[in-house]
């Protein structure tokens, strides 16, 4: 009966652990380090299973989380161990933007839908947000080279919900050579047009258009063309979001017509945008980014 | 495409709806109502596949928290529901006590594991205890009750998590009419002889030995004999209540043995006391809950 496992990462000292917790067949962990992309402390939680603490190198999953949500909602609510540990993939879930502590002083907004919580995984241009708020490079440059550096990664998928659904269609399609897939679930898919990323774009971009455009799920598909042999989007049918304007997912729709960039599309009856929509597909999405990454 | 559920309740004006999210092919519900054996307002939550809401009879589980708990924990983070989906299974989560409100004001203590959130599931006979501190009474009789009235049930079986345990196994060998199966996760297996049991029964039970003996799991298996024909009970290897002599498996072990109670006791390596390990084992609960429910 072997009673612990552990993993050794590298002599590099960027990573502070601050959890490990057994869960099927792998380990929960958590971790800290000093980002140079924020200039704050940054947590990330990433599921390891045993082929990856035994050293093999696996398929793994960049999960970037929505609004108002840090590492823990995904970690705890989603319930994508299970799979992860069936198959032997990582699943790696970054915070969804910098936060103030007593070392740094971040900006931040009474709006649940601008600051911090709510990053969309763009790099701001305009004060005070320029400091900070750098989470596209955070998360395509810094963090995963870390994570290539730290831990026995074979290529990386992206996945998001909501906020981190755009973040998850918009990083996949500008950054092409970084994923080898992508997905999303109740993604917002014309970020520039919702009225949530109105607001966020007007602080973190001004008045410069070429950004916004620049900052758009379903305008980076249609100007970069097809990418993936195939995504997979699911939403809510009963997602009181859909309802009221936020997600577009239309926008997304005939983006991929126009890019030749196939799209399996689903809208599930009945389900909202809670975890309790996420636990009941993320299997499937962690099966399509583990059959893309077998082709890549 | 159908894009809404509904659960229609009995005329029964006693519980009033809180929320309904759809989860895999059911839905997860919360309910509360007025409870007359501990004189306040107690929130359950139950999951209903649609077998249920089409108003077939289903077998249930009740599923008791540990120290702390309320009915959110298990159903945010447990992932019963994809089991409990596939099977067409209903799983209640009651609160763990009574609880202080605007309404009510129930006694409480610093210490977490005496008060509220930490009722042991027994009805307690000193005062301040006594007035509302009634959850054996609540979850056999009352709540038991309601259930079976409102919703449509085949057969009830009990579980629960390290206090919980404890009440899942100390209410299915006390009272094995009422349910058809029981299991365990990281139980208090012995509560009269634990450091947190003996200070919540000093407070509820005062210096009344046979009151204790009553609300000790495994001397009540010792006592009643078999009455299934076999128990489920996880536990983790690396569980640090295991360590600390808070959980006492081996005499669950022991009285089993003695009661000739078969037992499928499994210690499974690495495993703590967290959600990260009842997610890791709940499955297999259900899955035997389902087979004892066809059996009878």
């Amino acid at each position: 009966m072997q009673n612990s496992y552990s993993h050794s990462l590298s002599t590099n000292k960027q990573l502070t652990q601050k959890s490990v917790n057994r869960c099927f067949n792998g380990e929960q962990h958590y971790y800290s380090h000093e980002s140079t992309s924020t200039k704050t402390s940054m947590t990330f939680s990433i599921y390891l299973p045993d082929e990856a603490l035994a050293g093999r190198r696996c398929p793994a999953i960049l999960y970037l989380s929505g609004l108002t949500c840090n590492a823990d909602n995904v970690t705890h609510k989603a319930h994508f161990q299970q799979k992860c540990s069936e198959l032997g993939m990582i699943l790696i879930a970054p915070d969804t933007s910098p936060r103030s502590s007593e070392e740094s002083d971040v900006p931040n907004d009474d709006r649940y839908f601008v600051g911090q919580g709510a990053s969309y995984y763009v790099d701001a241009t305009q004060a005070p947000w320029s400091d900070n708020f750098n989470m596209q490079s955070y998360i395509v440059d810094e963090l995963y080279d870390l994570l290539r550096s730290e831990f026995p990664i074979h290529s990386i998928g992206v996945t998001g919900h909501s906020m981190g659904g755009h973040g998850a269609l918009l990083l996949g399609f500008k950054f092409p050579s970084k994923f080898v897939s992508v997905s999303a679930l109740s993604p917002v898919c014309a970020a520039s047009e919702s009225a949530w990323g109105v607001a966020a774009y007007t602080e973190y971009f001004g008045d410069d258009e070429s950004l916004w455009a620049q900052a758009d799920a379903s305008k980076m598909i249609e100007k970069v063309g097809q990418q993936y042999s195939s995504i997979l989007v699911d939403q809510g049918g009963a997602d009181n979001f859909l309802a009221e304007g936020q997600l577009q997912t239309s926008k997304l729709q005939e983006a991929c017509t126009k890019a030749n960039q196939p799209l399996t599309l689903r809208y599930q009856a009945g389900h909202d945008h809670s975890y309790y929509f996420i636990q009941t597909v993320i299997s499937d999405h962690i099966e399509h980014h583990w059959h893309m990454a077998q082709l890549s």
